[in-house]
């Protein structure tokens, strides 16, 4: 791997790491673990196989990317942030459960959309989908899907606002809002909140002609 | 030990380690410490002298296991998962709370029975006995008892459902139910639920006759 | 450093650590990181620059100390307690946020004032003031300043008691409370709750003559 800074006491067992990308101590890569380009992953980690991480992602300290979860480019994963992959959890080893991991059909997916933060401490459900620019807090619970640019709050966790792509709070007096920080215009209306800019792509797209 | 495997990156300062039972990366287990056979240790734990883990346990990353803790065989502890020992916990450095360490009065147990499940980053307060099968839901917090087979959510926690042994849920439309993956058949009555096996071993026992 | 105990698996690269402090496995503290004296810093934590520590400091396990940090002296750092420091987290190196951490005016100071004890998996929001001798319990997420003796619970955090300075709860029938454990007498008004040695030293301060 090309320019990639691996710690000394980290253990990193795959080659599948992009340049620029940064591994801090105490941290375990296994194989088949994926990891773009330009990305942070920080100490105290542990990446298993199966699970892949897209370009500029910062992961924080003490996180845990299990198999199934897949995080797109641009993401925040604050410290201790907790995923899962399985609804009914019991241990492999115990006789009543043990044939339903004889298989991985157990395994739910995990998706973190493009540019998503997720607050230290938060615990995204399996097969939840977090959605573009959204805001996990600090210690809330995602039990369902977070719509794009929502700021989900709680434990269970609740749509509590929305933010722009730079993390700043929108306010939607109207249906539009405009950032006050980077002037990015978003249109809300009962699909949710969207960038008017991908709004106006998605009117130009083949599929709306 | 016989049979155990840890990893080279483990430290383990104990040979109380059952046959079976592996020991992942950046995990630390103290002397005095205790756990069963066919257990799996996940990485980055710490398991202190005076806990105990009875067999076919799965223990994921990032556990702590304290003095005081039981947990007995085949339970499922996801990652992060925080015990605790202490109602009142100051710093022992702390001149105004010193005296309260000079021993080991101030330490409260805390058990996890046969089979139960413990969510990601659930917290389980001290001296909390979590039942037979029950779940903890990922981020609830036990600040009381769990009855068995319960389902527990939120914080602080409440029972929000039953669950079977192989960990689906029970649906009581009257006071039975019949678990629909397994076959499991459960009783539901004002001392809780129990499974009709259990139930008829108990009308058997010799104290009840 | 005189007298300061380092596990042979931690990393320690700052010589501003205070005697009789242990500093135990698979912790990693940082040039630029301050731990006063008698200090106790569990495993798998990380302090990095620009966290301080006072005197007396019990750490638990899994901790980590972020810059702008400040942690007064007797306090009680619970088991993965989280830490943060930025309102409006993105990655940084996202296209839409990358400006942001140009500088370190993101970066939001909390302060964890002397004796104050935090529970396990606690969250404290950035720019938070944990006043003197507060505890957060295990779990509950403190979004705004916490009162000095206040007990805080849930998530939002909200205060549901208050304790002494020695943990215990304390019980204000009428305006006073004595603790039943170490005597210690208080004065409820409303600023609210103090010590009457406290409220003594003030009233004879230059500043109320």
């Amino acid at each position: 791997m090309k320019n990639v800074f691996i710690h000394p006491l980290a253990l990193v067992e795959t080659d599948d790491i992009g340049a620029g990308t940064r591994v801090w101590a105490y941290t375990h890569i296994l194989p088949g673990a994926r990891v773009g380009r330009n990305c942070n992953i920080g100490e105290h980690c542990f990446l298993e196989g199966g699970a892949t991480v897209g370009d500029n992602v910062t992961i924080k300290n003490g996180n845990m990317l299990w198999a199934g979860l897949v995080i797109e480019s641009g993401v925040f994963v604050g410290p201790q942030v907790l995923f899962t992959n399985d609804v009914y959890p019991r241990s492999p080893r115990l006789p009543q459960a043990r044939h339903r991991y004889d298989d991985t059909s157990w395994l739910v997916p995990t998706l973190i959309e493009e540019g998503a933060s997720l607050g230290a401490g938060a615990i995204v459900l399996p097969g939840v989908r977090v959605g573009r620019f959204a805001m996990v807090a600090a210690g809330a619970v995602a039990t369902k899907d977070v719509p794009p640019y929502a700021l989900l709050k709680g434990n269970p966790g609740r749509v509590g606002g929305w933010v722009c792509q730079c993390g700043r709070p929108l306010s939607f007096d109207t249906a539009r809002a405009i950032c006050a920080f980077c002037g990015l215009s978003f249109q809300k209306n009962s699909e949710g909140v969207q960038s008017c800019r991908e709004q106006e792509s998605r009117q130009l797209s083949p599929s709306r002609l």
